[in-house]
């Protein structure tokens, strides 16, 4: 299955902090810490667990530039 | 200035794609290529540039995570 | 590769409007009507076609829930 | 009031999962499960119930094509 | 109709950059100025001109706090 | 830093609800109410209390416009 999402980074999952509706899946990019805020369903069904290799994936349309003065 | 977003990935630009209306600003962070999707407005004021510095924002809402079967 | 999106609603690609930067993908899905708005690289990559069995993909955190008063 | 978001799906409430902040609204429609993340307080000021007939908003920008190789 | 979107803002067009797929909305809103990319064909079809009195609508999910040093 | 994010609205803290993954930062600005669901942890690093002076950030991308019949 290919996406049409622009952003696709390998990662590794280093922690997952739920609460009752949404968790925190913290990633390791290559030494970048990527954050994912998803449904708690999501994290059982997908069987998350810390050390999985995942690819954290974004929509180009959700990224931001920020450039310093 | 400190913002809630917590994806914040150094990036260089590579290539900025424009529209009338909308830009794709493609980047390199660390190797991996990332793509954002914002208005000709912003590129104009940010006055961003190939080879420019910069940080690519994502909100963690924002972020899906994949895994391999 | 199963994804963290709870939204992934079967659908078939019945008009692509493309510009410069952005393309509205039309489809329709069981008879509702969606659009897409993606990089025309996207478009290119995934070789992307009117006619196309494809999944529209949301994330839970992207979908507005509208009730008649 | 007619809205920009080009995708509008009528469904029925199936389910809500609230925690703290953010509740999981599940949604029928027409035999496609959809998940809504939301605000509690959306949840208790539209006073939604499972079996309210609602409407699943997403803004274009929101929607990903994935296709199978 | 009532939407589980919490940001609502009361705003005034007041320019319409539009390209071939997606325009940039501006507006004013209280004496801020707001900027919304929609589809060519929500413009077209909610027939959105300078001087309309609209409103802004934002899910919190997409709202970033920034705060100085 | 300068933001490519087209949506800059000073806002002031009026609340604070957060749960285990998520908080809702509820603001004012300008006598409009505008509601961010961010993280926990974004809470806690930029040590948002209410009061506090803020900058609500909002990507074009994610702003409906609505239009009375």
């Amino acid at each position: 299955m290919r996406l049409s999402a622009r952003n696709q980074l390998p990662a590794r999952i280093t922690a997952i902090n739920g609460g009752q509706a949404t968790a925190n899946v913290e990633m390791d990019a290559g030494g970048v810490r990527l954050v994912a805020s998803i449904t708690v369903e999501a994290v059982r069904e997908l069987d998350l667990e810390v050390g999985d290799m995942v690819t954290a994936v974004i929509k180009a349309s959700d990224v931001i530039v920020a450039k310093e003065d």
